[in-house]
């Protein structure tokens, strides 16, 4: 064999493209924009979604190839990228750049082999889950990862070996002292806002709780949107170390994705597939964890008929799942089953649920008693990771921390170190628009539909519009008689307020009847 | 419950948008972009990728949503669409148009279902298929549900349920005569264009053989690829069917995205990831002879240690859910099971195979032996479909069909009334570069991989470049000589050049060996 005298340059390479950013958001998947007439598309042979690897300096990304026909998003000699792709690459516009075929993902064998069902090895996990951080997996790669992952459960051997090679695929966090705590609740109940007073009183005792929060992905707030109502939450890396150090606590996070780059890929696709089997569920939320340097964790699992986990036995199931990884990675784990058959507090949305924090932060006489209550015996659970707390002592401390104000104290110290903002519970800055939802009979809440509602306050506008919700006035086991308003709705805008209160119109999501129906709830404390 | 007095509109509609064709080809997957600052996308809150349902004049489509920064590409009162999707849409540009959040499709349940392991029904399957064909399925969930399919295997009836689902979705012919015949091969085998002979022959039997072909997908040339060196391929609908009327026989189709929508769709996930199940295979064979109106098929099913299939049990189940799958759905299917061990012909690539066939037809010296006996084994297979052959003697008529050459001169008319193409079988306009690949010792060749020839071929730039490929010059059971030519590689250009020989050198797809290690091949005809 030889090399043919018409063979210009050397094997592997291409002809060099001007690099154009692409002013489209293509939302964690990387789009690669090449003319129709692009020499390089011609003689690469690329087929529409095949995927290249893209090098300047040095630098590499894998993309997929989009083909235009308009020489404004590019011309026949650019390569355009999208803004993440972008970005990842990080080269100034005009830089020269090569493209080729990508080379299939090394892991890719064993994505086949889960596919087909096989049980897969520490080092399988390892490997897809650096291809996967490393953006090399397609959203049809990541999706069929994800759903044959799903589909033969993994073995909690496998969930160990996922939750594990998920942790280290990120920065992870040295707190330098133990134990480092933190809280976790599994989701689904609507203003369930524990962190923002388990946080303060933990933190008042002394304890350190580097608290990662998150924005809402499918409910209508999650604990940093809420937070984000009276501080800000989006703080360099090293102001909020700080934060920690000095006040033992914070309820902000920008990290989570430096902390689980893998994780914040995969939500990608399951979020619109609306996964959440076991085994993801419990390597998404350890691996973050342990990433972040927590040393022990609380988590709550919350049960009831519209919760995520809707039966004793399931939530069983989950408890040993948890137990047996958390073991296995070296994690102090606590559980608690909790009741989740209601939203829990009153207000559902950043604004109205930041009105019920610091009223029960405030010992305010309408606080609501079960996020109280709730929060309380949280803490609780939370002080007695001190080897200097006897077990049992932990829900009277917590409860002293809150009486005495020492646990509001803490939180002004924390907003105020992250950046206070103007906030008054008795006045919140609710959206202007409102609907009141009354009950068609007389009789008792006996059924309060947690998906419903946290729809409802969506559709209303929650969390992106803050002042946008439901409020409750009613709860499991009030009495109630014929008009009188069981909630209200707040939304920004109009047409946001006609989606919300056309879906209250279908279903109110509350259930009147005798109150000998109301469920009993079984829970562990 | 009261309208507020601010809403402007009609709940559910969004003010209206300029329709801007964006000239993006986001292969088969509708993209709408929308300005970062778009009232409707601020209002609405739609997130990235979400899913939307664009209005105009009664039609509607679903797009994803692409978030765009450039007013290049669309401006704030504009909805730009991917190529596709304008199609789809089909108005003109600077049409008014409305978006809004798109229902989920009503068969998400029923994928949900599948994901989780379950069985679904007839119903579910007409639903789900129904909802791919119409594009309501982002690449997410498609990819979610060829992988569910694929891992906890489709049983029988479910395959049955599919495949009749994905028949009823589209366009179904009628020939108002019987029988249609149509012969088959799962694939994987390279040169294998049996087609090109056995058409012509049955159709000069008289049989009516509307032979429905594809072009490449993951080989170096599908039958329409090489039919196109000879003649025009892509016809409109009703001038083949005036060709199959007059012809008997045509080796062209423009129209199985029109006979089977959903299985066009399914393939734009099913080819990155290579899945190929047995169910969904059966699915998309079946569902597009029934709706090309073929009353019988004969299924060429070749095994070997290279093809798709490589076991005779594994042949045996496949072969079994075939023709439960046919006779539940009406359709006369003859298997056979033929020896997969090498590539078929001499030629891999359109030009080089298209030589090959040319030369059985017209009987040539050269004439590669392999390709006449198995097109002569499978036209007499299907000649036997005609109640007036008694068994046994197809493939005695079909030798005299074609050594007395009608099945050349049935060929003929069919390219002129195809749209004729100049070619020369004996100087076929090969691509440019070449080089050879030699044996490295002398002994006798005891194995060829099928998948490696068709890598190296498609690297040298099959079937894009027609006159690419690998002509073989020596082939199972040939004795060679260290330094005798295996075979000989045709590129156009000189990086595809490089690619196939950096493949060569890695893996040259042969195997010289001792004449006993030649592996015996046990198959039915």
């Amino acid at each position: 064999m030889k090399a043919p005298e018409s063979a210009a340059q050397p094997p592997g390479t291409s002809p060099l493209l001007v690099l154009r950013r692409v002013g489209i958001d293509t939302y964690k998947e990387n789009v690669a924009y090449l003319h129709r007439d692009c020499a390089v598309y011609r003689a690469e042979g690329f087929q529409a979604l095949s995927k290249v690897e893209v090098r300047a300096n040095g630098r590499r990304i894998l993309a997929s190839v989009n083909v235009v026909d308009d020489v404004c998003i590019v011309a026949a000699g650019e390569l355009g990228l999208s803004e993440d792709a972008f970005a990842q690459l990080a080269m100034e516009e005009g830089h020269s750049v090569s493209v080729s075929q990508a080379e299939p993902p090394l892991s890719i064998p064993a994505l086949h082999r889960k596919i087909a069902g096989e049980r897969l090895t520490h080092d399988d996990f390892r490997h897809i889950v650096q291809d996967i951080a490393e953006h090399r997996y397609s959203k049809i790669e990541l999706t069929a990862f994800v759903v044959a992952c799903n589909q033969s459960e993994l073995d909690r051997e496998e969930v160990f070996f996922l939750s594990d090679a998920m942790s280290r695929v990120g920065r992870k966090l040295d707190w330098r002292e133990h134990p480092v705590v933190d809280k976790h609740c599994i989701g689904g109940i609507p203003g369930n806002r524990t962190s923002m007073l388990v946080v303060p009183i933990v933190a008042a005792h002394g304890m350190l709780c580097p608290k990662t929060s998150s924005r809402a992905i499918t409910s209508p707030a999650g604990t940093a949107d809420t937070m984000e109502v009276l501080a800000r939450v989006e703080l360099p890396f090293e102001q909020l170390t700080e934060i920690v150090r000095a006040h033992r606590g914070c309820l902000a996070w920008g990290g989570t994705s430096d902390l689980s780059p893998a994780d914040d890929v995969l939500i990608a696709v399951e979020r619109p597939l609306s996964i959440d089997s076991p085994g993801q569920m419990v390597a998404s939320i350890l691996s973050k964890k342990i990433a972040a340097g927590s040393t022990h964790l609380l988590l709550d699992i919350p049960i009831g008929p519209t919760a995520k986990v809707r039966s004793m036995p399931e939530a069983q199931r989950l408890r040993r799942l948890f137990e047996f990884v958390a073991a296995r990675m070296g994690l102090a784990l606590d559980v608690v089953i909790t009741d989740g058959r209601q939203p829990i507090g009153n207000g559902i949305g950043p604004v109205l649920e930041a009105r019920d924090v610091m009223r029960v932060l405030e010992n305010h006489p309408d606080a609501p008693n079960d996020l109280r209550q709730k929060s309380l015996r949280l803490a609780g659970r939370m002080l007695e990771f001190d080897p200097d707390v006897r077990g049992g002592d932990g829900f009277a401390i917590a409860r002293d921390i809150l009486d005495s104000g020492r646990a509001l104290e803490k939180m002004r110290d924390i907003i105020a170190a992250q950046g206070i903002k103007a906030f008054d519970p008795e006045s919140p800055p609710l959206a202007p628009l409102s609907f009141e939802v009354k009950a068609p009979t007389t009789g008792t809440v006996i059924g309060i539909d947690n998906l419903q509602l946290a729809r409802i306050a969506r559709q209303a506008g929650a969390p992106r519009a803050q002042g946008a919700g439901v409020d409750l006035l009613a709860k499991l086991g009030s009495p109630v008689r014929s008009g009188d308003v069981l909630y209200r709705v707040y939304a920004a805008f109009p047409t946001e307020m006609e989606f919300a209160r056309q879906s209250c119109e279908r279903a109110s999501g509350f259930q009147i009847g005798d109150a000998a129906a109301l469920p009993s709830v079984f829970v562990e404390f």
